[in-house]
Order: structure tokens, then sequence, then C-alpha cells
């Protein structure tokens, strides 16, 4: 039958109820031969959470035949486990062939994963670790707020993942944010792959939301009459909601219900025949085996395209001079306020411009104040919640909004590694501003000194590391991540660092230059050695070529702003002094002289090759004593080449 | 004058509350000129925080003499940025000469860093990035429990750092394991560096205590009758206890007094003047940034030794054949729970075991379910909490007990890299256990494929990453982390795989096999190419080799098990075939034929390099067809080296 898409009548009808029993006694069928199928996946949170799906997906504001439209309402489903739940519900309301999913469930090659991914179409976040849903479905509340939907954000949550600390931060953020717009319902089967929750780590699901300021409502979820009102009065309630649903896991199954053991196990053949025909489903599960071991194919899922906010004016570059010596996250701050002023400016019929910033409490430290100043309703405060935040920023990306979010090394890529790599699987748009990287934090001390941002974003496949050298470069740096494509991590240390200058003392990254990604900057040319520096280390670099060319030696020095796509003719360049050496403030076994190092090995490219950076935890201090202690000061660099060369 | 380190009087005595009165007031004056000699730090959070330390430090059982008697109370402090108010208490109370942390505070090469390190006597857990403390007192309220110790665990918090998740993670495992001897002290001065912590991030302190089933007592922190009665009523309670204690950021300088600025800014001197005449405390500034500005020094700190247990019978080898294959991860189980029996059978004296396992719900699939039926009070089980678990692990190896962490790889690593970071600086001994590593976990799809637990785990200094290849040298790398000191990480995959055999038919990592840290296993010997295999890829490379071998070229196999520790020498064995292939089941990019790439080049050793690894993020599906997908079967690895050696 057509349903009604938005929620609009108080009560369901006796023709949507009888259509809704039918419609999840077909789905559990459906999730019982898709993991028979595939021998593994899980069943029993998938028939718990069901008639939560059926409701949800039935009457919610999307629409199978276009399930992109930007007004939709946004279902996030946190538990990404119960795929097979979901993907019955979507395949069977027509946002795909059912049979397709049911056949190709957990096949390589084919959409239908194991934890649920967005290239099937009605999947809006890829889920799977758990507790990430209500972030993402934040970031997609704040969306709305933003572009001026007047749609509604669902979160389906685990009771298991309720333990995990990240759900608490979303929550705050929720409230604080005043998401009117968003519904969290909890599917509390009370199990999971452990046994009892309340054996595996007891919580007070219902306590927790209110102490944070949810408004909480409790039902029997597998009563579609509850499941329907109880959304429908979500809505009249100004402030987020929780809706908390008894179900039971394995639920429509006699012999599965209550079984933990189905959390994470399919039925087998047998099993499988039982459950359907107590179901009163069709048993065609010998038909679908017998087609599987052929081979079979699916049609094409349409794809999923990208909904990007990509700069086309990126602003009037800010030129630093050696009279204006800053650091370079004061020279991002300019140029992030710059480039928002620029949009501001151009498109003044927007209300609210598609930008946002966010911030983990370290707003004058990163300089996003300007922006914040200006922008008051596209920045956000997050306090000490980088996780939360991490995932917000990232689903927020991927809605048309251009999203920074800037925080200290530690805290945005080391503390928050995983909801990166997340955010990258989930294909966002997504620029981390990493400040106070390196051990150039000075004071703070070790555990402030993110040395590792490299080798941990180099570990995902999307993120592009670009390491500027001075205030111009930053500047340049930040317009061209605002003004691409894809995951950057723009990452920058803390202290005031000299404008680079040419042999003429003229800026050299000044009026004329053009960031050209991928590409290194020669900054001195020489033949006995080729210094190849990163980021911030540059002018100590500069120093330390100072000082050997004054003792004769010529060496080439090499900035690398783009250590993600090294060019390999700029290394051929540098080999052909026969001496390379590269000076990082990065942990020397996974930073870019080793990407370096394992280029030239597999290049065949023959040259003395040698290493310079961290090579324990640093300590509290200025950041040239610090230098000193890690050999990585400018005579560091002078005596190590000074020695390689025997001169 | 001597305080009782007990708590055992009721109330403070006239006399004790005066000397804490003096005493404080003396702390005060000594973190302002601590924070302005250094011009950094934060001196308003000690100003709030340092009536309590006062209190705790002084009448708790802790030695200033004697700081790491084994059954001292352990109090963490968690907003490790509180330093100078940490150390003024510990000085003032003879832990060490409290001038020389006031000269030599945030300086490169001294011990009293901008956060807390355990370095400075008296100092129990290194912080500084927000959130983790408890997880900390967690951790040595376990250990109490286990060696049945009559101490107390406390640990003092800010109230910006509550928005974290992870706090709350904590709350709930504390409550879990009826930790009463462990009590949080939340100084509330209700800033933050942002401004107002109801602004940054409003937070319902006493709720969520409560929630999670903390037993809350709020009292003025700036009363020490109050303090004092507290932490007395706190040792009555039989759970967790918060002492939520209301305080003022800056107590005790008026112009300090609840002015966010000063959270993390030092007055300069002028001002620390006026405040040191408001106090009434000795300004002897002038002469001590005279004596800082010379050439000085401090007395040594006492080095403090590490508290690890280090096995010294791993137990007797278990032996997996041909006919007994299994997975990586049963080997691991079946070792964990031979060595604890071996143990307990040799020291039939110990009630509990001085070990632990902790999980987080996956018990069934890391296979640490043996060690459980046996030990059940050695095994916790934390839900899905990890980034608590870590942490607590971390704290707890440091005490004695051995330690294991086993998690999914996306869990033990990515998840909680900070964590592991956090817990490398603290000098851990926590033997982390991934299992479902690569894309081998199959069909849970790209979100569970942990693809960069060696670029992660690399980035710290101390991690070493053991990969075994198969069964029985899982066995061997088991026996081998409990019985070394330090921080593993024990990497496997999830599929059974076959035993790998010698070319006699015989298991390779047999009877007469020892594991040797850092040296590679020469598989097959031959002088073609190379083939440099990592952990569960082996018997797919020992495939393709074979393939290779038919066609009549001579490939030599050799398995990288200790990838941080790789062993020159080997590779210049595999560099005299000319040609070397690495292959894993790792990104590409960060992995092990990346740090073998850069260590050619680091020697200058002339052969033909190439690597094979995934280079994207895989999908749900059966681990051979996933590795087709990603290029790295047998197959793929026999065509690559065909068509590289033209053949």
């Amino acid at each position: 039958m057509e349903l009604k898409r938005n929620f609009e009548a108080d009560k369901l009808g006796e023709n949507e109820l009888n259509f809704l029993k039918g419609f999840a006694k077909k789905c559990r069928g459906d999730i019982l031969k898709m993991t028979t199928l595939a021998a593994s996946g899980h069943p029993g949170g998938s028939m718990s959470s069901i008639d939560i799906y059926a409701v949800l997906y039935g009457f919610c504001n999307v629409d199978p035949k276009n399930p992109l439209k930007p007004e939709r309402d946004r279902i996030v489903v946190s538990h990404g486990h119960t795929s097979p739940g979901v993907y019955s519900a979507l395949g069977n309301y027509g946002f795909f062939d059912i049979n397709d999913a049911i056949i190709s469930f957990r096949t390589a090659g084919y959409p239908f994963e194991g934890h649920i991914e967005k290239t099937v179409p009605g999947v809006e976040w890829d889920t799977g670790n758990l507790g990430q849903g209500l972030s993402a479905a934040c970031g997609f509340a704040i969306s709305s707020k933003l572009h001026g939907y007047d749609n509604h954000i669902y979160c389906v949550m685990g009771d298991g993942e309720q333990a995990k600390g990240q759900i608490g931060e979303a929550r705050r953020f929720a409230v604080k944010y005043k998401l009117n717009n968003l519904t969290v319902i909890v599917d509390k089967n009370g199990l999971q792959i452990g046994g009892k929750t309340a054996d595996v780590m007891p919580n007070n699901i219902e306590d927790n939301f209110k102490a944070d300021g949810f408004y909480v409502i409790k039902i029997n979820g597998h009563d579609f009459n509850e499941i329907y009102e109880s959304i429908k009065h979500a809505h009249s309630i100004n402030s987020p909601v929780a809706i908390i649903a008894d179900t039971v896991m394995g639920k429509g199954v006699s012999f599965m219900e209550n079984q933990a053991k189905y959390h994470g196990a399919a039925l087998n053949v047998e099993d499988c025949k039982k459950a359907l025909a107590e179901l009163g489903e069709n048993d065609n599960l010998d038909e679908i085996i017998d087609k599987k071991k052929k081979s079979f194919s699916i049609k094409p899922l349409p794809k999923r395209n990208n909904n990007f906010l990509i700069l086309k004016d990126d602003g009037k570059k800010i030129l630093y001079t050696r009279e204006k010596n800053t650091d370079n996250r004061s020279a991002f701050g300019n140029a992030l306020a710059d480039i928002a002023n620029t949009f501001k400016e151009k498109n003044p019929a927007y209300k609210n411009i598609p930008f946002a910033v966010f911030d983990c409490d370290l707003e004058g430290s990163v300089k996003t104040g300007s922006f914040r100043k200006a922008f008051p309703d596209n920045f956000f405060e997050s306090g000490i919640e980088e996780h939360n935040t991490a995932v917000i920023a990232g689903a927020l990306s991927t809605e048309n909004i251009l999203t920074f979010f800037a925080d200290f090394g530690v805290f945005g890529v080391d503390e928050t590694y995983n909801q990166q790599r997340l955010n990258d699987i989930n294909h966002t748009n997504l620029k981390v501003v990493c400040t106070h990287c390196g051990i150039d934090v000075g004071e703070d001390g070790k555990t402030h000194q993110c040395i590792d941002y490299f080798g941990l974003l180099n570990s995902t496949f999307g993120f592009k590391v670009i390491l500027p050298a001075d205030p111009n470069q930053t500047d340049r740096a930040t317009r061209y991540i605002a003004s691409h494509e894809g995951n950057f991590g723009l990452i920058m240390g803390r202290s005031i660092i000299p404008v680079i200058l040419d042999e003429n003392g003229n800026a050299f990254f000044g009026e004329s230059y053009e960031f050209k990604y991928g590409k290194m900057d020669l900054i001195r040319n020489g033949n006995d050695v080729a210094v190849i520096s990163t980021g911030n280390m540059l002018p100590h670099a500069l120093k330390g070529c100072e000082m050997l060319k004054k003792d004769g030696i010529s060496p080439m020095l090499l900035n690398v702003s783009c250590p993600s796509d090294i060019d390999i003719e700029d290394l051929k360049l540098a080999a052909k002094t026969g001496f390379i050496v590269t000076i990082e403030d990065h942990n020397v076994k996974t930073g870019v002289g080793t990407a370096i190092g394992s280029l030239l090995a597999e290049n065949a490219v023959s040259v003395k090759f040698r290493k310079m950076g961290a090579r324990f935890y640093s300590s509290s201090g200025k950041p040239e004593d610090l230098y000193k202690l890690a050999g990585l000061s400018p005579e560091d660099l002078y005596g190590f080449i000074k020695k390689e060369l025997n001169k």
C-alpha cells in the first residue's frame, strides 16, 4: 500500500496496521534468508529492530525513488550490524530489489555489506563500530538547521552500545544546540554478544538520557501503534527526544527469542526452514541457495553522488612579509575568516552561509576566533568532546556545508583517529586543521606533542596531509583545501616562525607563488647534499643550510608540503646531489622520511639517504631547546651533514 | 607539622586546620611563582584545586620518603594541567625540594613538565589529555582488589573535562566492579579555557554520576573541614563516591578569581608581585628570576622503578600439526590459559593470581574464554567501552599484574590509539592482543578491517608489533610477550590457517623452533626473488611461491613476525636474489613494506624492490575473495612476480 510519509495522522489506521504486520513478517523472513545464505551476520538484533524500521522507513519523509532528495528525513542506524534488518526494510519498501540483497549479502564484490554502508540507497551513514551513530545524526540535524530544512533526523541505536562514552558526548551536544529535530530510538533488547547487557555492563539508559537533558519516552518496541505514536509525540517536543523501546532479541521466531547467541550467528538451513514455517513465510531457500551457487548478478545500484560544497572563489591571498611574522595557525585563522567573508559578500542571498567550523574548547589557540565573531551561527563549540565532534563534522561535510574541524594535533588526529578513519570510509569532505603539532608544542610537554600525524593520516586512503612551512604557504594551503574536494589534514606547529625568504630576500611563498599540490618547493639550489624538510622545520633547516654554506658546502633545500603524494621527479632532482637527508618534527619511524626512503627503493634511485626526526617522546620546554635535545636543531643538521660528508 | 596520614580522626583539629591554611597559602604563592617564571602554565585551576590537594596529599596514606610503597593510597590527577598545584603540594609536603620545581617548571631537560608526569615523586599517572584519569584510577582500584591492599584510590578531576565520554565509561566500570575503594573529587570551578563550562558545554555532573550509580556528596572545595569530612564519609560508603566540590578559579588572589583567562595564562612579573603581596607570601621573585637566567641545576629525583610482573616460566609450548589446524586467535587463547594455569600450579600461595585479562564484549571471538573460566576473578568484562578499558589495562599493568587487553584490531588499536600512546608515555607493560586484523576479517566488512595496526603502533616509541604467521608461532609469541618487559601489540587475523610446514612436511614452527625477537624466518630458500610476507599472509604467499616453483622460478620466502625491529642482515640475505617483494594484509602506504623500503635506502642496499598490500578499503566477503579483489591472492603474487621477472 501507499503510505503517507509524514506522520500527519495521529494514529495508525487499521489498514496501515495490517500492512505493517505483514510487512514486518516478510522482512523477518528475509532477514533469516539473507543471513542463512551468507552463513553469517546478525539476525537477532535485526529482528528486534525490524518493527521500528518498518514504521520509520514507512512513515518518514523518505522517497525510495529519490533517496537523496535534500529535504528528506535522515535515518541513521548506529548499530550497523543490524544490516539484514535495514536492508529488508529498505528493499521491501522499494529502495532496491530485496532479492538482490538476499542473494548477495556479505558477498565479495557486492554492496550489501555486513555492516551498513551508504552505497546502499536509504542508508545515510556507514556504521559498525558502535557508539558513532548519534554523533552523525547530530551532524545531519545541524545541517537541517543551517539549510533551513523542515525535516527530522532519527537515530536508531542498540542498548549494548550505550556503554560507549561517545554517546554521552553526542547527547550533551544535541541538548546544548537544542536539536529538537532529533529523535533517538533505542532498541532495548537487553542482550549483546556476551549475554545480558545488565551483566556485561550495567547501564541506566533512561537516567543517562535524562541527566543530559533529553526528553524520554518508553514504549514497547514491537507495538506498531506505540512506535508510531511515540515518534509523532517526539515531533511535538521542543528538545531532543529518546524513545526507549523494549524489544525481544530474535522476535518472531520462538526458538530465537531472547537467545544472545543469535546476536551474531545465522541459522543453519534446517533451522531457517523451521523459522520460515513458523513465520508463515515463503520457503524458497533451496532455490536461492542453488541460484547463489551458480554465478549470479544483481541490478547495479545508482551511484550516490557526493553533496560537497567546493568553493570556486577562495578569496584574495594574504601576504606576510619579514616584518609581519606570525604563527601558521594565525595565518590559517585569517584565511578562514577571509574565505568566509568573501563567500558572504559574493552570495548575499544566504541567511546562513554554508560553512561550519567546529571547536573543542581551543578557539583561542587554533585561531578560529575571527570566524566565530563574524559567523557565530556557523561556529560550533563542543567542549572537551573530540570523538563526537570529529564525527559530527564529518557527517556535516557531506551535506553541502564546507566544514572545518580545528583542534590540537593530539586531539584532531591521535585521539580521534578511528573517527577520522570512519569519516574517510564515509567519503566525507572534511578539513581537519591541526595546530600544535610536533615537538614545537613546547612547554605543554609530551602528552600534547603530536609527532605521528603523518603516520596516522597516511594510514587512511583518503586523507591528504598538507604541512605548510610558513604563514604565506599556510594562507595558500588553507584556500586550497577549501576549494578542493576530499579529506585533508592541514598540519601546523605552535610557534611564531619567520616568513621564508628566497635568496633575494623576498617572500618565497609570496605574491607570485601558487600552491601546487604534490610538488616540493626548491627553497635553495645546491649540489653537495639535498635537505628535505617538512612543515615548520623549514626555518630551522634553512638556518642549518646557511651554516653549511659558510663552510663551503652547497646544500640543496627542498620543502615537502604534500607528503601524501610525493613526486618522484622531485626526489630524482634531490638525488643528483648524491646525498639526501630528511628532517622533520615527527616520529622518525613513520614520518615523511620513511615514505621517501621507501619511494627511493621502489624507484631504484641510488643515493646516500639519511633520516632525522624524533626518536623519543620529548618533554616540556622552549621548542628550540627541545629540538636541541632531540637532535633536530640547525646545529644538529649542520653537524650531521658535515660528519657524513667528512668535511 | 606531622600529619596523621590515615583519615582516622572524624574531624580536623584546630592545629591541623591552621596548618592547612598556611600550607595552602604557601602553595598558592609557589603556583604563581612557578608559572610566572615559566611565563606559561595553568595557575587558575591549580588555585581552585589546591585546597583539595593540601588535604589529600596531607592525610592520605602516602609517604614522601617512600613514595612507591606498594600499599600506599593512589592519587590520580586527571586535569594534569594543574601541575603547578600538584607540584606545590607535593614539594611542600617533602616529596622533593619545592624550589627545584619552581625554578625548573616547564624547562627543557627538567622533570617538572607542563602536564604532570610520574617521573615526579608522588605523581601516579601522566595526564594532560583530559578525561583519562578516572580510567587510570579504576586500574589502580582493581590492582588493590587483586593484591588485597586495604588502601584508597582518589581521582581529582576538572569540571570542563566532564564533557568527555570516557569518564562515563569509567563510571559505569567502577560501579559494575563495586570499586568502593575509589573516590572522585571534581573541582567544579565552573570555568574552562573557552569561558563558563555552562556555556562551552553544559553538563549536569551530579545527575550524570548518580545515573551511573555513584554516591554523590557536594561540598565547598575551599573549606578544609568539608573536604576532610567528605573524604572520611566516602570511606564509609560501599560504592564508588563522587565528591563534587564547588570552587573558584584563581582562588586566593582577588584579581584572578573567576577569570577564565587564568586557566592557561601566567601572571606577568608585576602582577605576580601584587598577588604575592595580597597572599602575604615571601616575594623572592627577582632573586629566582635572576637565578634562573644563570645556569642552574636541581637535585636529581629518584628513579621510578617499574613494577612489572615479567613471567619467568611461560609454560610448555603447545604444538599444532597439519591435522590440528586452527586460527591464531585460538592458539593465543590456549597459550594464555596455559600460562596462567602454569603460574597457578607453581605458585599455589596466591589467592588471586597476579594476572588480568580485559575484554570488550568479544570474549568468544578473541578466545579468552578458557582463561575466564579458570580465573573468573582475573577477567574483566568492560562491554563496549574501549577507551576506558585501554587505560584501565595500561594502569593495571604497572602494578605488578600481568595484563592483557584482547580486542578486535579496529578497537584495540584504531579506536584507542591515543590511549595506547598515553599508556606508552606512562611506561606501561601492556600486552595488547588484537584479533580480526586485516582484510582477513572478511564478512564484517571495511569498518571492521584493521589494516593500519603497524602504521599506528609503530608511531609510538614503545609498542613492539608481533605478527605471528600460524598457530605454532602464535603460541610461542604469546609466551614471549608474557615473559618480556614492555608494551606489545600481538596482531592476528580471523581465519583458520594451515600450520606452516617446512620442505619435509614438518611443522616449521614446531618442537625445535624458538621465537627469536627481531629475526625473520627463512621459510623457503631460493635465488630468483625474495618474497617477504607478514603474519597471516604467509600461507597465501607460500602458495604463490609454490606456483612459481612449478614454473621453474626459485623464490626465497621470508616471514617477518617482528616488523618493529627488522634485522638488516635478513634484508641483505633477501637482496642477494636481486628482487624483493613484500606482501602484507595492511595498508601498503604505512605497512611493513614501507619500513623495509626505507631501511633498504638507508643502508644503500641495491635491489629491485616492490610492495604488495591493501590500496583501498575492502568490503564484505570471504577473505580469499577479498584478497583477490585487493590483488593479494596467491595467484596475484605469482602473476606479479612472473611479470616483473619477464618470465
